[in-house]
């Protein structure tokens, strides 16, 4: 047995329970409490698992739902940013890089490699895969926020073109997931004005 | 696009979100909160991702994930039946078939039928991919249980043998796994009086 190597997968499995306290702006479908990365990243990989035949391209199962479990672990130190927060976002890019070289910098070095290109691949958004694990990143809130009647949107005030320019690419993974989306969670939630008009 | 098909899929993902209020007897590795079935499952999955090389046999990872993601599904219906519950684990089967009966049904057909089987072979026990998930079960548990001093166990009063007994098989997944785990989180906390001596 590899002690020092096995010690490493250990700290890194350790360090990542650290997302379960990083809370995003979106509400648990009974609106009582926000949810965390970890859940968030969870019920990602669920919808993959459940809904990649509707993927526009052939995918990889696997790598989505591997770049999937572990998108969001620079938010362990860049923190999360939320979806129409434009100042943070200015500095979010060379917040997440450091926090990408911190955290899988605790693994052995060929699993390091690995998984931070499987990262920097879901940041570029050029392959299947990271277009499709983007589609989940984009709907699953989406999906919460309709549970909810728009509790999240309604806090901040947010307006159809936000989401929309939000989701200008959701379409790129999956394009009949995203006609459902826009139909059953924007439209309903813009006619019963829990999502702004412009 | 067959909308009714993807209402069911959504209302299972929709549904599964009650996983996030079940909570479990394991602290975070702050030792604040008990974690819920949602994140230990994102966990796990995340340790099976990373540590898949020390399986014992081949195994299908893709599999072995997907199996994870799902495994306390019945939960939401069921209850999460603490390891060392001998009350609770009596009526603990007859409990989790019906939920798994009511939960995957709310799939399509063909899907209610592939993922209630493969939380059957999760149950069952006996294939490479269900044996190395339940180790990653009895693993991540107890890798947060040693991360805060053994708070989950001082406050059941675990005995070294009621954990040997409930890790009887853990090394079937994984022989390499479980004797680091039997060395670095038990027996320095069965040392330390953390875990009680029989």
């Amino acid at each position: 047995m590899d002690k020092e190597k096995m010690d490493r997968q250990f700290q890194f499995c350790l360090e990542l329970d650290k997302e379960k306290l990083i809370e995003r702006q979106t509400y648990l479908s009974d609106g009582m409490r926000r949810e965390n990365d970890a859940e968030h990243a969870w019920h990602m990989a669920v919808m993959a698992l459940i809904m990649s035949e509707y993927s526009n391209s052939e995918i990889d199962l696997l790598k989505v739902i591997s770049m999937i479990l572990l998108h969001d672990v620079v938010e362990i130190d860049a923190g999360d940013t939320y979806a129409y927060d434009e100042e943070g976002k200015k500095t979010q890019a060379e917040r997440e890089m450091k926090a990408a070289n911190r955290l899988y910098g605790i693994l052995p070095e060929a699993q390091a490699e690995k998984f931070k290109n499987l990262w920097l691949e879901f940041e570029e958004q050029k392959t299947p895969e990271a277009k499709f694990a983007r589609t989940m990143d984009n709907i699953q809130p989406m999906m919460l926020n309709a549970a909810t009647h728009g509790k999240s949107w309604v806090e901040h005030g947010v307006h159809e073109s936000q989401i929309l320019n939000r989701n200008a690419k959701t379409k790129e993974g999956s394009q009949e997931l995203w006609e459902y989306v826009k139909k059953e969670f924007i439209d309903v939630n813009v006619k019963n004005g829990k999502i702004k008009k412009d």
